[in-house]
This record gives C-alpha cells, sequence and structure tokens, in this order.
C-alpha cells in the first residue's frame, strides 16, 4: 500500500483522484487531503475516506468538524497545507491545487521527504530551477499529472533524452478554437467555460481558451524534461486523442494517446512503474494536426519568451494571468482584457536572473495585489 | 564497429541496408553478402564495399568474380549461404532474402552465435517456435526489421508486456485498397504491383494487395512478443505514418510514426539500443483509421486461423502463397486465384503439431512444387 496526501482533494483533479483511490482500495492508504469551501463536498469525502488529517479553507465551521469526525486531526488555511505536507509519514502528495498556491506546499513536501505527483503546473512555472534542485538533493520522485506531461513522460520510458529532437504538446484550440480575433471581443464567460473536449477546473478551461495553459505546460514540459525552449513545439490537435508526441533523432515519432479522462495519467503516477487495469478505451478515429497559430494565440508567444528570459518573469506572467482570470470569472473584465493585462504586465517588469524561493512568492503576491487594486478602482 | 552480414544484400532491404551502412562508416564493418542476379548491381556493390566473403546465386560467372575480387571469397547458392550465416567472426546478421529460402540461414546463423536483424518474415511464419527455442538458448538477439515490428518494439521499450492489452499492427490496403472484390477480377499485375505509399520488392507488393503480407506479419509479431493471436489486431491507415500502436491495459495508447522509409527500421536494429541522426521527418498531418475488413480481405482471416492452429498450417499457408504470387508475376494466374489456391491448399492439408525443422523445411519444397506442377500442366 503507498501512502497518499491530496492537496486540493475537492477540486476536479483532487477528486477524480479520489475515484481512482476508490477504484483501487487495496493499492492505497489516503493519510491526509486539504477540502474546499463545499461542506456537503467536504463531508461525502470525509464520511467515505479514513483520513488522519484534514486541511480546512478557514476556521468558521472547525467546531462542527471536529465534533462529527473525533479521529481526524484539523489544520487550517496556509499553514495547515504546509502542515500537511510536511506530515512526518513517507507517502506521494499529489498537488491538485490550483494557482501559484501550489508552490510553497510542494516544497515543503519535497523537504520532508514526499514524492510529488503534481497537477499545479505553477509549481514548476514560477520556481522550476529551484524545485528540480530540492528534488535532488532530497532524492525524492516528482511525477507529473497533467494530460500532456504523463503523455510525454510514458513516451520518454527506456529512451535517452539525447536520442530527442523535441517534444511536441498537443493543444484542443480551447473554447473559442474556431472563432478570429475579432469575434473574441464579443465571447461571454459563459461560452469561455465550454470546452469541447474536456471537463476541468474554470481557471484551466478560460487557460485553454487563452491558450496560456499551453503556455504554462511549456514552461513547465522544459523543467520537467531538462529541453531547451527550442526542443519543446505546440500543435493544435482538435479530437484531445494524441496527447504528446516525441521526435527522435533518427525519424521515428513516438505518441501517447487516450481518451479525455483524467483518471488515466492520475493513476499513471500513483501506480508508477505499473500500470492498472482501467476499462475505457479510446476507440481510434481520424486524428487532425495543424501548425500553432502565433499570431492567434499571443499568449503562448509570450510563454516561450518569459520561459526563455526565466528569472522572476514567468512568475510575472503566471501571477498577472491568474488574476487576469478571476476578474473576467467575476465579470470586472472581458475576455480580450485578460491578454492585455498578461502582455503588459510582463513588458513593464524589471527582470532579475535567478529569484529566491521568497522573492518568487513575493513577486506573485506583489503582481497579484496590483492588478487587483488597479481594477477595483475602475 | 559492429560486424554485419546481409542476406540478401542486391534486393529492396539489402540495399536499404547498405545506404545506411555507407550513411554511417565509422559504426558498422560490412563482413559478408549475398548477392543476386544482376551483375551490375553486383558490381557496384563490390565496388563500394570491402567484404571478406560473398554468395552469388550459381557458379555461371565465378571466375570473373574471383579475378576482379582477389581478396574476396566467394561461395555459391543455397550452400553458400549455409557458409556466409556460419562464418566464425561474431556480428548481426541481417535477413533480407525474400520468402521461405530465408529459413535455413536464419538457423545457422543463430547456432554460430549471431544477432539476428529479421526482414524476412517466412523465418518466424514457418518456424517461430523453433527459432525462438535456438534464440534463447544460442542466447542471441532477435531485431524485427519490419517498419510494423519495428514500431511495435520501439512502442514496447521500457514497458511490461504484462501491461499490454492488445498490439494494432496498421495495413495501407495495398494497391487496390479502393476496389470492390468484383473488381479485383480485372486487376492486372502492372496495377497489382504500383503500391500507393512503399517502394517495395515485387512479391511483398503483391502480398500487401492481397493482405497476405498482414497476415504474415500478424503471425510474425505473435512469435516476436509472445501474444496470443487474439492481442494482436489489424487497422486500415491508408496514409503508412502510424506503423504500429499499442493499448495497454490502463487505457493509453503509444503509437509509433515515420516517414514509409525502410532505412529508419533498418537502422533502429543495426544501432539498437542507440539512435542514429537522420534527416528525413514526418511532417504531422490528418491520420485516418477504419476497421479491418475481412470480408474484403479473406488471406488475412485465413492467417489468424493458420496462426492459431500452428503446426505446419503457416508453411503451407505461405508456400502456397509463394508460389502463387510467383505465377501471378509471371502472368500463368490471376488476380483472384492467388486467393484461391491459397486457400484450397490450406485446407486440403492435413496438419500436424510441432513439426521439426526438416519437416517444415520439406513441406514447404513439397506444397511449392505440387502448385507448380498443378499449374503448369494447364
Amino acid at each position: 500500500m503507498k501512502n497518499i496526501y491530496i492537496l486540493g482533494a475537492a477540486g476536479s483533479i483532487g477528486r477524480q483522484t479520489l475515484e481512482v483511490l476508490k477504484e483501487n482500495q487495496n493499492a492505497f492508504h489516503l493519510i491526509g487531503i486539504s477540502l474546499g469551501n463545499s461542506h456537503q463536498l467536504n463531508h461525502e469525502i470525509l464520511n467515505h475516506f479514513s483520513v488522519e488529517l484534514v486541511c480546512l479553507r478557514d476556521s468558521s465551521n472547525l467546531r462542527d468538524y471536529e465534533n462529527k469526525y473525533p479521529n481526524i486531526k484539523f489544520v487550517i488555511g496556509d499553514s495547515g497545507l504546509i502542515r500537511l505536507a510536511e506530515y512526518p509519514k513517507p507517502g506521494i502528495l499529489v498537488n491538485a491545487l490550483s494557482g501559484s498556491a501550489g508552490l510553497k506546499p510542494t516544497v515543503a513536501a519535497i523537504r520532508s521527504g514526499k514524492d510529488i505527483a503534481l497537477a499545479n503546473k505553477e509549481t514548476l512555472v514560477m520556481a522550476g530551477e529551484i524545485v528540480n534542485q530540492l528534488v535532488k538533493e532530497y532524492q525524492v520522485k516528482l511525477y507529473p499529472i497533467d494530460s500532456e506531461h504523463s503523455a510525454l513522460w510514458q513516451v520518454l520510458n527506456g529512451e535517452e533524452l539525447s536520442s530527442v529532437k523535441k517534444i511536441v504538446i498537443t493543444a484542443s484550440g480551447g473554447a473559442f478554437r474556431n472563432l478570429s480575433r475579432e469575434a473574441l471581443s464579443q465571447v461571454t464567460k459563459k461560452d469561455a467555460l465550454m470546452h469541447p473536449n474536456w471537463q476541468m477546473g474554470d481557471k484551466i478551461t478560460i487557460d485553454s481558451a487563452t491558450m496560456m495553459n499551453k503556455g504554462l505546460e511549456v514552461i513547465e514540459a522544459h523543467h520537467l524534461f531538462g529541453l531547451p525552449y527550442d526542443q519543446i513545439e505546440t500543435i493544435l490537435h482538435q479530437e484531445s486523442m494524441v496527447h504528446g508526441l516525441i521526435y527522435f533523432i533518427d525519424g521515428t515519432i513516438k505518441a501517447s494517446l487516450s481518451i479525455s479522462d483524467m483518471k488515466i495519467p492520475i493513476a499513471y503516477a500513483l501506480f508508477y512503474p505499473e500500470r492498472r487495469a482501467y476499462e475505457r478505451h479510446l476507440e481510434l478515429t481520424n486524428l487532425s494536426f495543424k501548425p500553432m497559430d502565433f499570431q492567434r494565440f499571443p499568449l503562448l508567444e509570450l510563454a516561450y519568451q518569459v520561459g526563455k528570459k526565466g528569472g522572476l518573469l514567468p512568475t510575472v506572467m503566471n501571477a498577472a494571468n491568474e488574476i487576469a482570470v478571476k476578474l473576467f470569472l467575476t465579470d470586472q473584465i472581458s475576455f480580450l482584457e485578460i491578454e492585455n493585462i498578461v502582455i503588459q504586465t510582463v513588458n513593464k517588469f524589471k527582470n532579475i536572473d535567478h529569484p529566491s524561493l521568497d522573492q518568487i512568492i513575493e513577486t506573485d503576491d506583489y503582481i497579484q495585489e496590483m492588478i487587483r487594486k488597479t481594477y477595483e478602482k475602475r
């Protein structure tokens, strides 16, 4: 039995991770989880899994939880996430938190010797170099859970990185893939949340529509696989069946395909190096591919520039995008303003090389706060 | 430097193997080759490569060759192929012979401790169990050169066979893929030799059009990968870009793609476990897949039945097909008669289990001779 921790257990990836655990009860022991704001969902989870430690968002209903689950230890908020990450039992920590909040708990978990199954892109986008250094220092494993990175990881099985010519991440194109840039000025939040292929959280669904998601994935892939940006490409593939391809130097391409079901990459990371049996399989039909259109998706081009420059810029880009998406989801800005905010924020920022973890976290806070204030004033 | 032997160096696969050697002169030392009937081609090869041993088809021009190449030892015919296979220097023997003639030299090479890079499907179709036993006994390696089997082998890199749900071999559909069975009664030899995607030898091009080729590949895959027939499927894929796919038990599919260029699988086998740099890469475009049509291609269905029954039946099917294709290529029978001859011959044959190598070779001779005589009489 492997010990499992889940940060963000009530979110989209978190719930699907819980499903994988339910389907494989004899393989895993769920030790600790962090929950969200829906008490109903929280109770459903706690009634099903007997965990040792639970992190709640805030202390408002702490007494109720403590009375109902006397055998569980409860911790609260950001400091609670750290205590969860540092809990002194070895295991795999699934980081399914959304946004920059995922970075600190990842670092804490690595320092306490846990392996990481990473769905939180921001961890590597903001602090890839530092996290890779810590992974090496504490000799833990870092497994990707993103479908694209899981696909690439699987294709790299048994292959040498020196034989890789380039890796290719596929992009469905998101909710607005059939709209021109002109048409984007009219789109609504409801439109943006209708992803054609995947059921995902709101943030990542918007990031799919702006292609920022693919930009974050490119930076994540750079840190995960140790490849320079000119060996990382993206391609439009509207069926979302092929998740990643690797071109080898000898002319061979290997690809990984599956249905759009996050339980597949989640289970792959948790069971690694084994594969668990799962009944949902892809029916192979026609697959289409189109070159990426950087004019149509300027945030993806920005991500390449930002990734190459490094330093604090990926944090700045991510922070600006994170708050801009929040503003869009609360109807405070239009869809195209997301792009404007991210691009202008990055362009104005004076970068520094090799920032510390504290500088990264402070910059993230600072950028998000600054943009929030600017747009609240309006 | 790896020592290389090539059986069938003047054939399609043989010449492409020689090109790989030319492009990588410092990696390989060509020791011995067997040549064909074109003296011009033979001299071109011998002028370029300084080999130690050459097998000629017959002795008619032996003196000329011996005078022109005093440093080369010449051997002749079938016995010469065996002497080549047994030549006492270790190395990889590329078996690019066409047809059942490939079996005996493969066995001789294994017994003399050579690794085998196998383009000759018949070796495994006729004697898969015996050859696998010998490979184990003499602790040599057996690498596939067929594009489909190379693709599957590459996809299996770093994976466990126990995680495989099924393997899928792609089929372009051959020269007549757009014709109904009715239209097949009208086709000519010239039509049949026009393969839409691959430049190959005549025999395999006809086998593509009848789908016998895919049947032989299914049986070959069974022996190469040790999978039962119900875990081996075929799929129509007219672009010939994806050569093989593996469905894993967890819902993941991994595929291997490349342009239609046999130098890629040849180089993969010769350089294994490394990959050599090669400049020809696939431009990813749309890929289409259709379920295999067994009514349309009865020889493929026959191959599954024959493979499952085993014994001498695969040899009988292969022998009947081999002579039938020869009769078609010499304008003695029509295209659809190939199928009839193969099906009737298999249906009439009384099978035995676990035949010896001698029984296999005798049966191959007997079936080919019997059919040849029957159709010569007409």
